[in-house]
């Protein structure tokens, strides 16, 4: 199956419409609310933020998610609508009525997501005024106006869009995503909408869905887990046929289609990251699980030592080896091996010398930046994409309100 | 029983003798090499790293410990002697066997430590040449000395004093530390010894130093845990008097003398913490258990949100319930206050207001912040410290190699 990138983000796919404008959340005067419409009930799946408190919005998605079909996404920035109680219910209430009414839907059919400050009330009378304006707005290229109005601490707006003939029909599959601050596995904040026009019944787009985000968005690190995380999926049916089957080789290659759109969605999270110079992928092999291989990898992404080391450009991998000592998992020194690119600067859990430490810090010179760590000989196998630690990111965070 | 503060750190303990100075290993031409001896053999406990790569001094110093007897410790500063393999473990027992040699002692009473750049060869020849040198420069007023030569990132020496009159008899106690980078909870690289006068078997002073740790270099967290840390505590009984029993009264005034002279220790690596402007003291409580709570407390303190907005002196209290809600341990949204030292910012999971805000925000202006969090009606409580996140950290980490 030939994957090939086109044009268009989120609207690529046909029967998609999306807006986005300024509803005067932000004080910045830039986008902050945006739509995203089916023309038809769409086959619907999501991923929920694990932190234990969820945000207002969220717990009404993951409500009207349950018969597994949406035909519209409202969502802001600039206000997470989190920690904000029962009024913050009701404003997330709000939101999906006033919406529902305008577009003539069901209100279960529509789902709420908000990205911002946590803990502050949402200003939902200008939601409310601005709605008629953004649902006049949809448009079938309004996809990056939308990946716009997401943007908190985004520097720029993330988009893909992709197409591969599945099953004798070109399938498409595009999507929009904001990230920056706040992004861990299980979901940090992180807000991810994609539709596509493949046949899938619901289950099979949760299935497909959740093992796409293992590969993806829950393979990126860059601070904590937020309380507003979701990716929300859309699967219109507009290609047509009879939907697929769990076991057929169609909805395999629709998993690697929606994989990589995920991946290249979170990949856009990690180069935006707040205040990131560097991509730096880390791949753990030869551990006893790929469970393993994930505590090693998550340990070593997470450490601010390293991180900063790699900021630094210098091939630190005493960082690394104690990083990977720390994580819990069973590993013996002189089984690990350490590459920085094709430099192997560890072997045996020993300096393989300063000729190689030096053509390593070459390889750090680099924006991407692939670590790779082997422990031993087992099958276990992970990888985790992270950036570097900045003044940028202390001056961000210092100063910015999430 | 009253604690008193005393002069003369580690050499306030009679018996005790130290030195330090420069053996060529830091390039700086600062004190790298120390040595302390007691007078007569003495009775010794230690806590170890529990990275899974412990540096070759760690494993010889486990090994020679396994007595519960210690009369000497040689340290140095610069190199770690981690990831150094057979030829690190035979330069840490030569720096053993030259120390015993010299001072005439049996070679299995003598404790080895290092601290520094990790996997580079240790330079033994240095610290052979400097040892005779470092033995005459032995004294009572040495504790100094040998603080400042096991400092790495430390900008000052890191001393405690204290006595209390234990049993009818004066008992004292003394110690040194570094701190600075990769200090976390379970040893990170943090070197603490301490002597004391006390008469204790060495199971009691063992069981005596865990429970210290717990409450003091176990609840301080920086980045990360190293590949070297280790706390050892000689006590020579010197103040006379048969051995207290482990359930008397005796012990457990020495167990808050024990616990005060580490936790002063300890604050003093948070002070010095690299790059650091606050000391953030987070307590929760109301936790169903107190290891629950100390989940929680955990979370918040490693959290890179949380410790960038204090470092902006923002009372960015969304940050805080997002890292508690992130961290796993059980706990209601409604359920959780959180006070920045007298002002409670949230009440039951919601803003207590904008001018409750503002008064936390003249708070964070102090050196020391308290955060006091409340995240329900059960027992369990925890305190952890640590430092802000800031520019100079990202700096120094960036460019220092550990």
């Amino acid at each position: 199956m030939g994957i090939r990138t086109i044009r268009g983000g989120l609207t690529a796919v046909d029967g998609i419409q999306a807006a986005g404008l300024w509803a005067g959340i932000k004080p910045t005067g830039t986008p902050d609310l945006a739509l995203i419409v089916s023309d038809r009930p769409a086959v619907a799946a999501g991923l929920f933020t694990r932190n234990q408190f969820q945000a207002p919005p969220l717990r009404l998605t993951r409500r009207h998610l349950r018969a597994g079909r949406l035909q519209a996404i409202i969502v802001n920035s600039g206000n997470a609508n989190a920690c904000t109680g029962a009024a913050g219910l009701r404003d997330a209430e709000t939101m999906a009525r006033d919406t529902a009414r305008l577009l003539g839907l069901p209100v279960t059919h529509v789902a709420v997501a908000s990205t911002g400050v946590i803990g502050v009330p949402l200003p939902i009378d200008r939601i409310r005024r601005a709605l008629p304006r953004l649902a006049a707005a949809l448009s079938v290229t309004g996809g990056r106006r939308a990946a716009r109005a997401i943007m908190t601490t985004d520097t720029r707006p993330k988009e893909v869009a992709l197409e591969a003939r599945i099953g004798g029909k070109l399938i498409r599959i595009g999507g929009i995503a904001k990230g920056g601050g706040m992004v861990h596995p299980n979901m940090a904040t992180m807000l991810a909408f994609l539709a596509t026009d493949a046949p899938l019944a619901a289950p099979l787009l949760r299935r497909a869905l959740a093992q796409a985000a293992d590969q993806s968005f829950h393979a990126i690190t860059i601070d904590d887990m937020s309380t507003n995380d979701l990716v929300l999926c859309l699967a219109t049916g507009g290609a047509g046929g009879a939907a697929w089957r769990a076991n057929g080789a169609a909805y395999r290659q629709f998993r690697l289609l929606l994989t990589e759109a995920c991946h290249r969605l979170a990949l856009q999270m990690v180069e935006d990251a707040e205040g990131g110079t560097k991509i730096i992928r880390i791949t753990v092999q030869g551990a006893a699980t790929a469970a393993q291989a994930r505590v090693m990898a998550l340990a070593v992404a997470r450490s601010p030592l390293v991180k900063t080391a790699m900021y630094g450009e210098d091939p630190n991998w005493g960082r690394i080896m104690a990083a990977i000592g720390a994580s819990g998992a069973a590993v013996r020194e002189r089984d690990v091996s350490i590459a920085f690119g094709p430099v192997t600067a560890v072997r045996g859990g020993r300096s393989a010398g300063g000729a190689a430490e030096r053509r390593a810090a070459r390889v750090l010179r680099d924006r991407a930046i692939p670590v790779q760590i082997t422990v031993g000989r087992g099958r276990g196998r992970a990888t985790i994409w992270t950036s570097d630690l900045t003044d940028a990111y202390v001056r961000i965070n210092a100063h910015y309100r999430t």
